[in-house]
């Protein structure tokens, strides 16, 4: 499995030294003849027949802290407890923590958080269920659904294994953007059951995050719920992913000079993500766009069995275009890749248009190699964070959540979107801009800012937000208060 | 509605004043006229016509507050914007948050939480599902579920108005045991629709808290969710009472020296909270309990079309006595009431057997108001603040479900209920226990720690505890790493 390591890790190693078999001598010599440097040693327990250690130990990667965890074991007197490292140990007991935001200090808190004083405020929301948003957790707070079916790129590995990814997101969230956000993965994949589910947990949720659900269910999930429920619901693989790659070539077309009405865009996988980014691609202007699946363009001469493909025929490739991505390429101006590894080769890239752009988005192993691509590109930007052009979803998802739960929004829609990738591009100035810095960086602080604000203008010209104009800012104003007698 | 007021609260009135026509002195005049007291003043913005003030001011109750501001509101010149008071300022924007426990500083923590470093991490757990445990909040996070039918003694207020119960009660679960609950409010009723809800969102969480669903679906919903579920699912109106109501009686029979194998209860309330209490009494050793509702005693000579009240009857009343609460009180050793406001007449006390032990629940009026009771009774509890000897279920879910997650219990079993019970009796020593003083403060600290011991040792002995004994304590120990590879 091609999960990329990070390089230069940290691990921890506990081991049992015997105190008459063992040698530390031995174990330095092999950790050193192995590549690893130790950083550190701790005792941690000593008896009188053995001591036990923590080595912590820089190595290249899992295979060789692997490697190195086998010589030591080799050595007499040495039993490894457990190698562990830092990634493992960030994720130990879980990422995120519930937090009261008051203490309950004396009888009197007690009574007005819990029983019998939290009545009152109980019943006024009964009376009017809208004071929810100012009485409960809701007005803040995003529910992170996922399925287990779709994570990262691993694929379906459940909802067990799929929870440190949400967790992770709901941190980003929180830091980021101040958003409280719970994780929920579902032991279930049926459609109707997760819609349902959604459906029934939404009185306590602003907004609803789906994540990492495989297509074709994610979008007749993601639709029914838009349709059925009062809160904004956002499958940030399939929109978040597509407003970041909007915004990346916002400013790429900016570097070429040419004109998104004008473009032909070819665009490499079509699922979730893939179908999103031609929408939002479409409704941003693009008018020449050819989609390009395993089985060749998407084009309205075929039939397909996947409905999602039949659509996605109806809405590109004015030339009515076939055959292979290379056989379509050619003078192509955009190449974006939501696919495979290594399906773009450099032949292809050269009989693009003049100042090709080339997003190759498959994670960890790019569509083409940005060192083999990057002599025949203009513009070339990756998933990866270890090329220049890193296109990533947590530049959007923590703004727009956040826009929508402060305006209210009922829903996220398409000029929202718009209006984020807008934004996201905005942050890189004109005489900041170039072939290697079109997309600012997560870490960027005034990204969540820029997109917060302008995708609530958005909300407001499109009529879905629901709190009035001025009332839309962040703090827990004392005029909330209002909603008390 | 019948809600007890905070005595002596504070309020904050905005009001704004007309600078021509308007005046302060009037203003302070009908505070003052009305019994009410200015506590601050504080000016929030001014125009050229008018001034907004924030007026903080002390009164009786609620509807103190209310007669003040009908009364502010006929002054000319002055417009209430809104009352507010301290107990809805505490749940303006919720009560509880989301927090990361370690910030995310620089791109390799983003790889680490996040994507890619994540990957490693979620296989590791798809490999070995029970790695949940260390690498995700599963093991220190419990679900507190509502449905919202039965809040207080509200009734059915809906999944929005149930929140801040809910919310509350997550306060003290991390407030008094260090566990993280998330509330969730289900917008629907159906039986099978929660049981499916709550077996999907399992995954998540080390533990279910059901709460305040109404009976006979709890019943239902619990049961099957025991059965099909392997995290503990827990009814806290059901068995959060019980237990606390357990821990009374066995303090107070040492008070009156009688031994609980051969004392009479008169239970009245054959609701939730009244079968498990009957339940646990059972357990416990009571051999003569007999259940009273509204047509009289539960027997063995009627028909009911409630299937929980026959087996009610089945399980109690070993003399099949039938008739009124009066008719069956009579020699009774002990009455506890989980049902109605003021149904105990002081005849029926006269009537018990010597030293009677009374526990009236029902809240906020107790089946017999105390002042008139308390002549006659030996020990005297309620569900309420004002009066001694509250009985009151904050005293055992803390606890309960940190034992349960520490020793990753499958289930809150019968002997771990009646462990919780002891250990709660037992924090007031021998020579501290009096008739007003047979229940600890929800505020004692040694509560929670004492509860937790018990119900561990408990889950060992029944065999329902997964950890390895030694390994469940709480602190994230270092020997979980040895999960990571």
């Amino acid at each position: 499995m091609a999960i990329p390591s990070n390089t230069n890790m940290n691990v921890i190693m506990r081991l049992q030294i015997d105190k008459e078999l063992g040698s530390f001598g031995a174990i330095a010599a092999t950790i050193g003849g192995t590549g690893g440097d130790i950083v550190g040693i701790d005792v941690i327990s000593s008896s009188k027949t053995s001591t036990t250690r923590d080595i912590t130990v820089n190595v290249y990667d899992q295979n060789h802290a692997e490697l190195m965890k086998q010589a030591i074991e080799k050595i007499e007197g040495v039993k490894v407890v457990f190698v562990s490292d830092q990634t493992f140990l960030m994720h130990l007991g879980g990422k995120i923590e519930t937090q009261p935001k008051i203490p309950i200090k004396n009888r009197d808190d007690l009574s007005r958080v819990y029983t019998p004083g939290v009545a009152r405020v109980c019943t006024a929301i009964a009376e009017e269920q809208s004071k929810a948003y100012s009485l409960t957790i809701k007005r803040n707070t995003v529910a992170i659904i996922s399925d287990g079916t779709a994570v990262l790129g691993l694929g379906d590995i459940g909802p067990h294994a799929a929870m440190p990814v949400m967790e992770g997101k709901a941190m980003l969230f929180k830091q980021l953007a101040g958003v409280d956000a719970f994780p929920l993965c579902l032991d279930t994949k049926d459609t109707e059951e997760i819609i349902a589910i959604v459906k029934a947990i939404a009185p306590t949720f602003g907004g609803i995050n789906l994540e990492d659900i495989s297509a074709p269910r994610c979008f007749e999930i993601e639709q029914r719920l838009k349709e059925e429920l009062d809160i904004p619901v956002f499958h940030d693989d399939q929109h978040g992913t597509a407003v970041v790659i909007l915004a990346a070539l916002l400013n790429a077309l900016k570097i070429t000079g040419k004109k998104i009405e004008d473009i032909k865009v070819v665009l490499t996988g079509i699922g979730a993500a893939g179908i999103a980014c031609a929408k939002i691609l479409t409704a941003a202007g693009v008018r020449n766009l050819v989609g390009v699946d395993r089985y060749g363009a998407i084009n309205r001469s075929e039939h397909y069995e996947n409905d999602s493909w039949t659509m996605f025929a109806a809405m590109t490739n004015p030339d009515n275009l076939t055959g292979s991505l290379s056989d379509v390429i050619a003078g192509a101006d955009v190449f974006i890749g939501v696919s495979a590894p290594n399906i773009l080769k450099v032949e292809d890239v050269k009989r693009m248009a003049k100042d090709p752009i080339v997003f190759a988005m498959a994670n960890p192993v790019p569509e083409i190699a940005p060192e083999a691509a990057e002599p025949h590109v203009r513009v070339m930007a990756t998933g990866r964070s270890d090329y220049p052009n890193q296109i990533n979803n947590v530049l959007c998802f923590p703004g727009v959540f956040r826009a929508a739960l402060d305006c209210r929004a009922t829903e996220i829609n398409e000029a929202m979107k718009i209006a984020a990738a807008k934004a996201i591009a905005s942050i890189i100035e004109e005489d900041e801009l170039s072939e290697t810095y079109i997309i600012p960086s997560v870490f960027n602080s005034k990204v969540v800012e820029r997109v917060r604000e302008a995708v609530i203008q958005a909300a407001y010209e499109t009529g879905v937000a629901r709190r009035k104009r001025g009332e839309a800012k962040r703090e827990a104003g004392a005029e909330e208060a209002a909603i008390t007698m």
